[in-house]
């Protein structure tokens, strides 16, 4: 037997009493939903339009993703076209990619994250995967349509399963902007221009005080060698070298020998190397380490290193850059030069002082940059990997980080309280009394077809006032008032909204007018 | 025991040679796919670089999806800056939500289509699909952040596990560019500029004639039941009418009679009634009908058709406009005015001779108009589905169909022949002779921190005649030679790239002459 009416208005008042208490407790979100949900339920058996059936479910966006609203877009579409704009500076064309990918594409390019990929419900068809990153598509776009040389740019999504942080700006669907250059070219040439591009999008942004780090997987793959690591556990050290901008060295190296089986005094040698950071006064003194110039791919990875600071210091970026030994990278593909742009200390959203001097010690128990917010590097074979004769299509590219700079960005707006323009309206057609609906849209009709941004209350007859406080409110800077009186002479009052200033003018003009005080702003 | 090696180039000469044969004959895809990967997976038995272990699949994207390359990318980008234009011109704020929603939030909102949403595979966790559509995502938006009036636009790419025909513009993975306008309103103020929308988006876009088809849901139920069609059975038979755009009356009929039972007189009256088309004059007929003026529903609609029309007729679109009660849409949500923006004949890839006059004949015979690019509508009650306490926000959009219109521009173009240019280099610094790469470095340098579109060759020592030409093809207007001659003296030469007019100019001036020369051009 079902409940009466009295009877679940009384259970609505209880659960509604319990959703309160817990709320004032500041008890856990999940915990909270849930009772809501319950609330929820009932209220819908109550049935009618104020509890409509199918509401049974939290409203929200999926996990670690959310929705832009306008003050987001606006302070967003202004960071992605000043990056558009370096980016078509060093003579980059667009391309764009599908969402997702066969899941084969995505299959042995990302090693130990692999696990983080969205897979499609297998609903009859191919398998499908969400893409990672904006660089394996790239890969499989250079080698499906056998392009060998190309300078791209790819602003969009991708996808992972990841923990996600969102103070932090880490999600599971963000942005990246990407740019490649892909080519057979002389070294190093093309690995210092993204080098330069991450700078000049660094300094356009204005974001704080940063540094770029440098590194080279084939030195660190010497360096490896040197200190006695087997090769086939090259990857899954670096791996875990990758982790030391998070995690203090002890829990680096006891993950390389207690997980990873590595020797302890293989492990201490890496230590050795790896606080090590400087500009080209730390590559001499590697060429001169015993260990490493016995090794040929450490020799090499440090002559490469030697050319690119030559490169970066003809563009102007010697305080910036910095060679860091610490630096590996995640990702799997890389094969030469890698690099990171990191935020200082206080321009990034978790502070420590910032580190600048060569070999300063225990950088690992005093992390001295946070934030990331760029990021790339060489991958010579991963277009080989695609194409079926195994040609190989060597590729430099760089990925900047927006997530995390919208944020340092939001942070920023928020505390100065600033709200951004989120409309480009013009001027605001109102009525300065009853019945002028058609004549609002005439001159509506009129300014639009000149190309003027306006637009107009969508009630038959709203109050002047509250047309005015819209104005000021969204910020429009300029108002046509209609009245009788005046289009009884073919004229309109236009308006200025924070002078407010009054000027009569012949309907006929009112556009060009328009114009004029535009462009005389 | 393995095969031997040369055993295994054997088995590879014999089967390159069955993937031949097939190939000759013209085989299926799929066989011939299938034969290419034993092959790949012979090839990849030899090891090495020339045959990668995991090349064992087809190179292809997702199906019913394409990359956009520079061209295309250029070509879009030019329709989505005027289609935003537009939308910005009537005050139009951008957001964005997540590509992939929570899957309880699209159930129940596409009625007989929701069996084309895309499922994310169940990793443990949240159950997600893809959005199908930028509505559904923006009624979620809207009441999990208690928006009760926005005017905002929203361009991104929505999933559909349609039958694709990609000639035609029809993917699985598509742009939709929306407009919307939320909030409760006056009759027919806000639903009147949408369609102004769609009329100044076609024509800026000038991709030929086209007409904007209106129709309302209240009188297609109100013709529904004065027809004498079962109130259940509204949503259904409305869906059949949707056809009415690719199939004959005659199928249609069967539908309606056959599939969904219903009686055919009904049926014979509603095919009365869907071949109508007109304007005012039509919207008084009906008026005077004597079946449909016994259903409030249907005198509402057409009450609510007039006010449009009148208001349409202030916007300068009489011509532009069609009142055709064949118009029903597919979608579920729609609550009041529909309407639908189609190419004519000779402008749709599949042209036949466009219908303009009212009431002429077997329509369904001939289709009159082809190629739907934009469509859209009155829904008042999506919002309030999500809403706990049901709270509606009345909403009106349309969304353009840009895949389809991209298709026309693209097939526009690849007739003309002419090639846009892909990127936006204003200078190319080229090597006079060899040992120059620093000096370019550092010329390009300056440039690029002036703001100057600069690129060169990735090459220490490129010809000379290369460069040039590498100009030429991709269209840059001036070039930088430099020479030790002329370095000697602080100086460099500029070069025009179509008149090879040459000046020298001092390094220093550089920078300042190419921007001078940029604003007389």
């Amino acid at each position: 037997m079902s409940d009466t009416r009295e009877q679940i208005l009384e259970q609505i008042k209880v659960q509604g009493d319990l959703v309160r208490q817990l709320k004032t407790a500041k008890e856990s979100k999940e915990k909270i939903d849930e009772e809501v949900a319950r609330l929820l339920a009932l209220k819908a058996k109550l049935g009618g339009d104020a509890a409509p059936a199918n509401q049974k479910f939290t409203l929200k966006t999926p996990k670690g993703t959310r929705d832009y609203g306008p003050q987001q877009m606006t302070l967003r579409q202004g960071v992605l076209d000043k990056i558009i704009q370096v980016f078509k500076r060093h003579g980059g064309e667009a391309i764009d990619t599908p969402v997702f990918e066969l899941k084969e594409v995505l299959t042995g390019k990302y090693g130990e994250d692999s696990k983080l990929i969205y897979d499609l419900k297998d609903q009859g068809g191919e398998i499908l995967s969400m893409r990672y990153d904006l660089t394996v598509p790239l890969a499989r776009y250079l080698a499906m349509n056998k392009i060998s040389s190309i300078k791209r740019y790819h602003i969009a999504k991708v996808y992972r399963r990841d923990n996600p942080a969102m103070t932090k700006g880490r999600y599971r669907e963000f942005y990246q902007c990407d740019f490649d250059i892909a080519g057979t070219y002389d070294p190093m040439l093309a690995d210092a221009e993204c080098v330069k591009i991450v700078a000049e999008i660094l300094d356009t942004l204005d974001i704080g005080d940063y540094v770029i780090k440098l590194n080279h997987r084939q030195l660190l793959d010497g360096m490896f060698q040197a200190c006695g690591v087997p090769a086939e556990s090259f990857r899954t050290i670096c791996s875990a070298v990758d982790k030391l901008d998070k995690s203090p060295w002890a829990d680096v190296r006891k993950e390389m020998v207690t997980e990873k089986g590595l020797d302890e005094v293989a492990a201490d040698r890496i230590g050795e190397y790896v606080r090590l950071s400087g500009g080209a006064e730390l590559v001499e003194q590697l060429l001169a380490d015993e260990k490493l110039k016995a090794v040929p791919n450490a020799v090499k990875g440090l002559e490469g290193m030697q050319l690119l600071l030559k490169y970066c210091s003809i563009f102007g970026l010697d305080k910036r850059v910095s060679f860091d030994l610490s630096l590996a990278r995640g990702l799997d593909y890389y094969t030469g030069v890698i690099y990171e742009g990191v935020l200082k200390g206080e321009s990034a959203a978790v502070g420590s002082p910032a580190k600048t001097s060569q070999q300063n010690g225990e950088q690992a128990n005093e992390p001295a940059t946070v934030g990331s917010v760029a990021g790339g590097g060489r991958y010579d074979n991963l277009v080989g990997m695609f194409d079926p004769r195994g040609k190989a299509v060597p590729c430099v590219g760089v990925s900047i980080g927006v997530e995390r700079i919208f944020s340092v960005l939001e942070a920023r707006a928020a505390a100065s309280g600033l709200k951004l323009r989120t409309s480009d309206v013009e001027v605001y057609v109102a009525s300065a009394h009853k019945g002028l609906h058609e004549q609002r849209l005439k001159v509506l009709n009129q300014l639009w077809d000149a190309g003027v941004k306006a637009e107009h209350s969508y009630k038959l007859n709203p109050k002047l006032l509250g047309q005015l406080q819209h104005c000021e409110e969204h910020q429009i800077p300029l108002v046509v008032v209609l009245g009788d009186a005046e289009l009884a002479q073919g004229l309109v009052k236009l308006r200025e909204v924070t002078t407010r200033q009054e000027t009569n003018v012949k309907l006929e003009d009112l556009a060009a007018e328009i114009r004029r005080r535009q462009q005389a702003a």
